[in-house]
């Protein structure tokens, strides 16, 4: 899809909502409709205009990046300017519920003249931009297939620099060395290293604590490759095992296994939640699984949809999710093993390739 | 301030707003009052009650950081739990309208009983735990102090890698790599690295682009310590410059220098601003700073103050700030030169200390 094409979406759907104009905050909704990378944008949507507003820190790089969109440089305050725009062209205008805070909202009004202050903006409560985002098209899978790919360079990278008595921190700063060497954009989020007791610690950002005699090291990040996040998680071990965490290691596996085979069109989130969590429970580890499934990943490291106990929403061709199953044993430790996964017509292609069978250092 | 006397802080500064009760939910306040540093929390707070709400990723990891307040590990939604206690405490509760979304401000409303359901939750517009932030106590100065000492020796230690014919993302992975090696949990914001005629884009992140032969490279990065963030940027040269870059480089210094001379207890933002500002008007480059002069920086990157035009915000003890001003020549060339500046008693104390003079490579 061009970005004209995307703008089009949002019309398409902005219509079914019976909205005549929309105004888009949300930094990566912009970036998705109209190309742009920068820190403050605001995009005025109509049936027939498409203007986004920056500020002049951004006038040179609005002029490469930004395409279907006119680019309107705000003296003050850009989302001002957008509301003032949007009162000009259409009567009311929806806003996006879930990344408008109250005060945001205050400035909004206060932009608009006092007549229909009360009653131009129309709070948007479904999601109707981040589900359009949900389905990627041929170029972003391509980009996600490079992202993902990235990840997977960069962790064959990183094994050989992992050892016992090595700072959590040192691996962490390799991984983030390997991927900037490689192109990396930045990470999609602070780089995970939990190591021994601390890698039951579901979200351990890595610590000065040194890696243990023996034990798992579970290394969860992401890589931004033009705009897009990979996600990816292993977890090796160095020294012994004990039979219990052998066992254990086995388990989360065949449970990301399960995950990963119920992936396809029409599978519900739900259900793929499920399939992994059903093998932990046979396995009388499921108490251990405290988080959901996985998540839809893009221009965000999480998006829609969410693979969580209650989610009806159906998997279709082109989302792009997570599937990372853990178990966190407190004191003693954790595992997890997560693959990018996108669903294509007839089943899924796994867009993360390192190796999942356990790695012993 | 211990944690307990940061919530005694809060509770003082919410009497002032008459609120007996009040829901704080952006992360990094919660960091700041009760020392818990994970990706989901909500604090519910009373005259005499402190309950910070998470989910069970977090269990062991909120048992090992938070003080001062009770911790409960919501069984669905942190915030929805938060609320239901704030009910059962409260007859009113304010939120944080600069931070909580209109999305999210409908759960909350759906979390509380049908009769108060409209009149439970009031809006606070002053940005009241913002404002307590803004002035750090000896604690938080040691370690924005040591946060900006190793953002000074990243500089030193990415020198010698600096020439030219680099990609721009080499010289950000030195950047990272180096501030990784060094401690750094992460970095406070996405690296930028601004060669040549991209030094002429004030938010330029490192690209792919190599080194000129002849012309500047703007480092602008900041790294994460103990959860507070510095910020600092140098504007360093290779090759030949032209007299007009050398004269645009003194002037931009100048620039810098007066700004920072400008801070001290009583003096306004907005006159910091100026301060920078008229230098450059004088040199006849004003129209090309084109942002700001600086801002307020702790746990978050950005914070209160803004030093801008129109800020009437004093500064006072305890505060720090950046000054940052830069010229923008597009096509041509860029130059930004930025410290953090503690405010003290008597004046201020430049936290970075890295060489302001042109380093000529």
């Amino acid at each position: 899809m061009s970005d004209v094409d995307r703008l089009n979406a949002l019309r398409a759907a902005m219509a079914k909502e019976d909205l005549k104009a929309m105004l888009v905050t949300h930094l990566p909704d912009v970036r998705w409709l109209c190309g742009f990378s920068g820190s403050n944008a605001v995009l005025a949507v109509t049936a027939k205009k498409a203007v986004m507003f920056t500020d002049g820190r951004y006038t040179t790089q609005a002029k490469q990046e930004v395409r279907g969109a006119r680019v309107v440089i705000a003296k003050k305050s850009a989302l001002k300017e957008a509301c003032a725009l949007l009162e000009r062209e259409a009567k009311h205008a929806g806003y996006d519920a879930a990344h408008t805070t109250v005060g945001a909202l205050d400035e909004m009004r206060a932009a608009v003249s006092g007549k229909v202050r009360r009653s131009f903006f129309a709070a948007v409560r479904k999601p109707v931009v981040a589900e359009l985002r949900m389905v990627k098209d041929a170029g972003e899978l391509r980009l996600m297939e490079k992202a993902a790919a990235l990840g997977d360079r960069v962790f064959s990278a990183v094994l050989p620099h992992i050892e016992s008595g090595v700072p959590e921190t040192e691996i962490a700063a390799s991984v983030e060395f390997f991927a900037r060497s490689m192109g990396a954009e930045g990470m999609s989020f602070e780089t995970i290293v939990a190591s021994g007791d601390r890698s039951a610690l579901p979200h351990g950002k890595a610590s000065s604590r040194k890696t243990p005699r023996n034990g798992f090291i579970t290394l969860d990040f992401g890589v931004i490759l033009n705009g897009y996040c990979s996600d990816m998680t292993r977890t090796v071990s160095v020294g012994r095992l004990s039979s219990r965490e052998r066992a254990a290691y086995d388990a989360v596996l065949e449970a990301q296994r399960a995950g990963v085979l119920a992936v396809k069109p029409g599978a519900t989130c739900a259900g793929v939640d499920e399939a992994a969590r059903n093998v932990l429970r046979k396995a009388g580890l499921a108490k251990y699984f405290t988080h959901s499934t996985g998540h839809g990943v893009g221009l965000e490291i999480h998006e829609a949809p969410r693979l969580a106990a209650g989610q009806t929403q159906e998997l279709k061709p082109g989302m792009v999710v997570t599937v990372e199953p853990g178990i966190y044993i407190a004191g003693k430790f954790g595992i997890r093993i997560e693959d990018m996964v996108a669903v294509t017509e007839c089943g899924n292609r796994v867009l993360t390739n390192s190796p999942k069978a356990l790695i012993e250092l």
